[in-house]
């Protein structure tokens, strides 16, 4: 198949010319860019530009709000709100971020919660760019209910990401972003497609057994990761990021998308802490002890979280992404 | 074999008296003994007044400052550092949780740090104290090395608890409290007094190999639970308890114990949610929404984390608790 090379800056205004040109405000339009060619560069295809696809289809839906300006609400030292007025999630969080970030330098802890936003994005980026300041941070979103809780046998949870990132010497944070599910949804659909089983520990059928039908699956309920203890972890992020911030559980925002299929809409809640404000007098001296944890991983054999996409975003700095004309036809197709 | 049958009070007295007359200080005797009475009446034994024959042993070794005087620092609207200046937990805990839900109800969300402290109970009773306040809190401690990071094959991390509750209308809040790692080692060890062979998913043997011996597996390592997400989680509970706040990592903690085999001394951090502060106006619609995802839980057969502590704790109030003869003998024997 023909691929087509692009530098990240091409790529940057072609998922920009796709957004603007489908109504979505230029601040929306550059931010969300941003994320999906992050997610692009980094080979994490799944949050990549082809998400400008499912962008578009929100967009027509009208759901969203393509002019949203995110309004700021400064609650406290340690506590910013952003409700992003039912845009995309990126501006909300970029604006929000910043005060985040400030409040954390000053009180140690901070907390940011965005409001009503359309989610979708990995949350890498985010608790990256946090790390970037030198503060650490963890990020939690429900989505839409396709998850059972452990011992029980329909969609409930979401697939509940969690992402945590430690601000490091060099290029790259510690940083992790999982979802809480055993797998993603996708990865069943890809099945589907494909006409292969699955696993039988990724989901249940509609009569709660195990199954490696990815069809009954599908109409079943995906399964938490790590049997109860990630069901408990897939609650604690359905009331950090729903109840806690006043916004909506992953059912709520599944029945509030009624049934069209766009990107979720729901809240996110991301703690950032500075380790020079906890650690008080010897910052520097913690930085290196985790350090020290960091070689512990990596000098027996196992490998740090996320190295897959450092290793990709070096190839992609340096030579560009690569991208197959089918899609790169498609993206072009969608600038009007 | 004989039971006897002791009120709450009775057994906080009996605790109470064990550890004043090996030498602990009156103030952090009655914390502590609080604390192992709450885990003896939840059924929850590894935690209950068993635990005296250890803080014993622990107070003998000498490491421990009997008399410590947790010392208080205020860092900030959001930020309590507690020094516990090598004493037990619970009353470094007792006296820093008052400023933390006060934090927590003024800035929305706060954070404790406890610095140097022996730490011997579980963390559910810290989590429940704080939403008995209608605070949100989530905890985590290192521990003492004995589990490896997922593809690694040396024990790195601590078991690592995760704990976290959330205030329900009603006696009990929903809380879990969980260890990273797949079991605790104890059970390890009980399937090693009974010459049984353990799961061979539970750990590794010295060389990395699954095993089902469990003389070859407290040798070797124990695993994370589900796999590398746990892993991450284990890695993060490191980061946020030990270099964050200024304290040991569990390699440092290990070797900071000299092979003495005392309690684990390390640090602790506690995040507080005010969901009040949070949701803004309607803080009450909010809990309400929490309740509604319980529903949605129990609504489909399944449990939520904690009932059986609960079902022990309302049966130990009307009757009281039974403890062995055998062991009622060797505690009344440790009082001096």
């Amino acid at each position: 198949m023909a691929e087509i090379v692009l530098s990240l800056d091409h790529l940057h205004k072609l998922a920009f010319d796709v957004l603007a040109s489908n109504g979505l405000s230029a601040r929306q339009s550059d931010a969300m860019a941003k994320v999906l060619v992050a997610g692009q560069r980094d080979d994490c295809h799944s949050h990549g530009v082809w998400r400008l696809i499912g962008c578009v289809k929100t967009l027509k839906m009208g759901k969203i709000n393509a002019d949203a300006e995110p309004q700021i609400n400064d609650v406290s030292p340690s506590l910013v709100k952003v409700d992003a007025r039912f845009g995309f999630s990126p501006l909300a969080f970029e604006l929000g971020s910043r005060v985040l970030v400030e409040k954390a330098k000053r009180s140690g802890i901070a907390a940011l919660a965005i409001n009503n936003c359309f989610h979708f994005s990995a949350l890498w980026p985010e608790v990256e760019a946090i790390a970037a300041e030198g503060v650490a941070a963890l990020a939690m979103t429900p989505t839409h209910s396709c998850v059972a809780p452990a011992g029980g046998n329909k969609p409930l949870f979401g697939t509940n990401p969690i992402a945590f990132a430690w601000p490091r010497p060099g290029p790259f944070p510690f940083v992790f972003d999982m979802a809480t599910s055993r797998i993603a949804r996708g990865d069943i659909e890809l099945h589907k497609r494909s006409g292969s089983k699955i696993p039988s520990d990724w989901a249940i059928d509609e009569n709660g057994q195990a199954t490696d039908d990815p069809d009954k699956a599908l109409r079943g309920a995906m399964l938490t990761f790590g049997g109860y203890k990630g069901s408990a972890l897939s609650a604690m992020v359905e009331l950090l990021a729903g109840p806690l911030i006043g916004d909506m559980l992953s059912p709520e925002s599944l029945a509030f998308d009624e049934d069209v299929g766009a990107a979720p809409c729901h809240g996110e809640i991301v703690i950032a802490f500075d380790p020079a404000v906890f650690a008080g007098a010897a910052p520097t001296d913690n930085l290196q002890r985790a350090e020290t944890l960091f070689e512990g991983i990596v000098g027996q054999g196992a490998r740090l979280p996320s190295q897959r996409r450092f290793d990709a975003r070096q190839r992609s700095v340096e030579h560009g992404v690569s991208l197959s004309k089918e899609l790169h036809d498609e993206l072009t197709r969608l600038i009007s």
